[in-house]
């Protein structure tokens, strides 16, 4: 019997990347990369506005051929492959990642007219210029909107699509007025290869959608019209050009195009998936299920996990997300995180402590996997980036206390490592208090495969078993998964989960003798925690107005 | 006309150093160090227990011969100077230094019967095998005299003189009954060299007495019978072998014995000056005076001031000494300090950053230097050995807030040095709250003449104009000077400071702009040291609960 295949495309910040499965139990059988050729590592920037990162949406269409050329060309040497037996195509972005497009559903930057206007981009999920803009919409949508803001953890990002939006109409008007509507890059990609471009053809993910566009059926559909005029009439317009039904990763977006099918050398009219976010296509590829907390680990880390929907949750504070079916058909999508989680072992590592040997990775992690936990009296705080969740703040600061003369590098990279499993149990715990129990914990992304010694730490902070995901590329096979739904091979996502995903061998259990010592140092992180983080008094003041002062002393 | 000389020994932790000068002018002519032969650095250690750190008193006696000699054969070759022209002799140690004799006052190691008894040894300073000693006299002080505990900043210590005794004749009772008195090392070299060495001939400096051993005229002497003998029956017999009366460098201790002065190549029966601890003559030789603060800046700091006994004095909470006469004639000499500075700056580039040249002082000095006060976000507490003044806590440790994912290396090294510049400031703020008005301050030591970054940023943390000592031996200098009067070269040391000290043409002064910066990041160093230091909350028990775990598990 032949096998049927499906390909998952992962658009990551500066690649793009294709992953050609097995569709009956999830074999790769090949994977293929793509750099963005514009800008720095494929991200477009401003010497003057730090805060600046676009892309050019011409990089995603020459990464849909290069890459699925590629894994199509890499799979025929495998025995019985061959291009018509891929049945489906599955989408996973960054995001929220809009661009404004036109009415024929062109980009503006693609048009002649728009082409040296950055204003035209697709604007990246990092792109923080709209900071004060977010700020706007926090404010209002806590007086106007409370719900709203529940739904996000009380507080709108500059990385999010109403902020981009509203900043493009205030700074370049030109742009703003030439737009037909705004897509995300996730509606963009299964939208241009099914051929469904124009604003009202596309098929709009409920993921976006839900977690960066203030969009619930409970106050049905996108942020009203009152509350979006209020921040500025001219942003009911786009309002009009968005759709009332958006849709999770069960649908198709559409079916490939003759054109795209010819491009890529595979069968026309094969499904689309409705295209959805990394981290939440992730957390379908490494498992997720009831009861489980997917975490995807790198430079940040991205918590993910599904509650029943029959069920019933309310709102939790400080959860930045919590969007019906935008992971699983008939659950709650709850998305949280930590803003910098591998960025703070690079720092230390590399910026702080780089003395060659001693400074290394290895070394650092042979000495540190030595260390009892408790032994070095250090305790940190995981904030070098600000604090995601639960305190949603941008501006906090790491820290590291009980520092002596003895401390070593070993000690310090160890603290830090700790401090950011912590800030993972502050996570969890908030979800527990809110009725979401966690049983076992999946990590997956590029530190949960390299380093065991974070892993045990992890294991033995949290409590938890800790299973590492069998693939390598977990976001991709997420998005095979969906194509592998749409495309009929499995009925639901559970059997497809079932049939295609699994976990190493190798799980972490907590060891209780560590568990015991962590249980104590966590009681301390949560005071300091709590202290700087959420407190009233002069404690919590100290970190913004070490900020304010720097920020005026550097201007 | 024929210049007088006079030499000022000094004995620090692994040497001790003679320094020749013109009893005039204070024109040095030649110095000679000399290090202990026993132990490692001079320090005889323990691998069992890393609290002890003992010194062999036959070191002290032939130092005095090597470093004697030594200056005197290289300032024969300075026209006009002979050996018969040397009029006196001062002398300074570290302490609390205190060693047993017997009654001949022969230090009980050198006898056979303890030759290998380390009881018998000297108790250096930085012994600290009588902590728990320390602990049990500061709580029956609070209780039963707290007048005592007032006058040494609320707390005895396991570096001063009775929790030595004590600790002695609880574990070692043999070598504490042979001994017939015990004599600070400050006490010892003087009455070696004048032959006064039976405990009852001894005359003791108020120094070391009124800063380690509880002494004063307001309760007449020396810690009383009732409160020693509660901690110990024994301790009376010690108290016994104690004189009334104590004396100031003024005094002499006696005249050099012919003995001495064949050995050493000087005329017999010169006078010798009454010793004190290393920091005191230290402040001397730096030219210490009415509302100056003299810090002797190493791997940790000395501050010390004088105020005069005339005009009155409250106890100073926190400050570990106020003891008159203990620096000079006439005034309270006050004793303040930080555990460690230049260790911490020693830490943190040798043992955390040494990355080859990025590391080196050199460049990290060279990079921060350019950086502006309050530029980096960065906030450091500098309690990396504890806190001596005016916390007076040990289990205090260091921190650092205020990290990003941008913090450097070179950044961390200048919060480093803020900290212990604002550690400074708090020292002198409560000496100003208390009456004690500080105008202006004079650095010596190793870290003043080596490093014009750190001097700066202490004149701008402290808005008060730096001075650097002329003299790079301000404690031989400061010894010199004492012989110098005792000798009668000079009626009285105000007479003697401004003959035979100065400071460096090129002072530090306050930039303005630097001070207002500094002025706002102080006070957010306040709230972490108030709140960490001297708070009552949950934030007050992190650091000492961080210890309490560190050292269950590493047991």
């Amino acid at each position: 019997m032949s096998s049927n295949y499906v390909i998952g495309l992962d658009f990551g910040s500066s690649s793009v990347r294709a992953l050609l499965v097995d569709a009956a139990n999830g074999r790769e059988l090949a994977e293929q990369s793509f750099d963005y050729p514009h800008g720095r590592y494929g991200v477009i920037l401003d010497k003057k506005n730090p805060n600046l990162a676009r892309q050019h949406p011409a990089d995603y269409l020459l990464g849909i051929k290069r890459t699925i050329r590629g894994v199509l060309n890499k799979a025929l040497q495998t025995r019985g492959f061959s291009r018509d037996r891929v049945i489906g195509i599955g989408v996973d972005t960054t995001g929220s990642t809009p661009m404004p497009v036109d009415t024929a559903g062109t980009p503006l930057v693609m048009l002649p007219k728009f082409r040296n206007n950055r204003a035209a981009l697709a604007w990246l999920w990092k792109d923080h210029t709209s900071h004060v803009e977010a700020a706007e919409i926090t404010e209002l949508g806590r007086m106007m909107r409370p719900h709203y803001m529940a739904k996000i953890g009380g507080r709108y990002s500059s990385e999010w699509f109403w902020a981009k939006i509203l900043h493009c109409a205030r700074t370049s008007p030109e742009v703003f007025e030439a737009a037909a509507t705004w897509v995300e890059l996730a509606d963009f990609v299964p939208a241009q290869l099914t051929g469904n471009v124009r604003p009202e053809q596309i098929r709009r993910g409920v993921c976006a959608a839900g977690h960066k566009a203030l969009f619930s059926h409970e106050w049905g559909g996108y942020a009203d019209d009152e509350f979006l005029g209020k921040l500025d009439p001219r942003l009911v317009k786009v309002r009009g050009s968005l759709p009332s039904q958006v849709f999770n990763v069960s649908a198709m977006a559409g079916r490939l195009t003759s054109t795209w099918a010819a491009k890529l050398g595979l069968t026309e009219n094969i499904p689309v998936a409705i295209g959805a976010f990394d981290c939440h296509l992730g957390a379908i590829g490494a498992g997720i299920s009831d009861n489980t907390l997917v975490k995807i680990m790198g430079t940040s880390t991205c918590d993910i996990m599904v509650a029943p929907i029959d069920k019933g949750l309310t709102d939790i504070p400080g959860l930045c997300g919590i969007v019906p079916e935008s992971v699983l058909p008939g659950y709650f999508g709850l998305e949280a995180g930590q803003s910098a989680v591998g960025d703070i072992f690079d720092w230390f590592v590399n910026r702080i402590a780089p003395g060659g040997h001693i400074g290394s990775y290895e070394s650092l992690t042979r000495i540190a996997g030595k260390l009892k936990p408790g032994a070095s009296g250090l305790l940190a705080l995981d904030w070098h980036n600000g604090n995601r969740t639960v305190l949603v703040d941008q501006r906090l600061t790491g820290a590291i206390l009980g520092l002596t003369l003895y401390s070593t590098p070993a000690e310090i990279y160890r603290s830090l490592i700790e401090a950011t499993a912590f800030g993972s149990r502050v996570i969890m715990e908030r979800l527990e208090e809110y009725g979401v129990r966690c049983e076992r914990v999946i990590n997956c992304g590029g530190i949960a495969a390299k380093n065991p010694l974070i892993m045990q730490i992890y294991a033995d902070v949290l409590g938890r078993p800790i299973s590492i995901s069998r693939s390598s590329q977990t976001c991709a096979l997420g998005s095979a998964i969906a194509a592998a739904v749409v495309s009929g091979v499995h009925s639901n996502f559970s059997e497809a989960i079932a049939s295609m995903t699994g976990v190493q061998k190798q799980a972490y259990k907590p060891k209780p003798s560590h568990v015991a010592v962590y249980n104590r140092l966590y009681r301390q992180y949560r005071v300091l925690h709590d202290a700087f983080g959420a407190g009233e008094g002069e404690i919590a003041g100290v970190m913004k107005n070490l900020l304010i002062i720097r920020d005026e002393v550097r201007q």
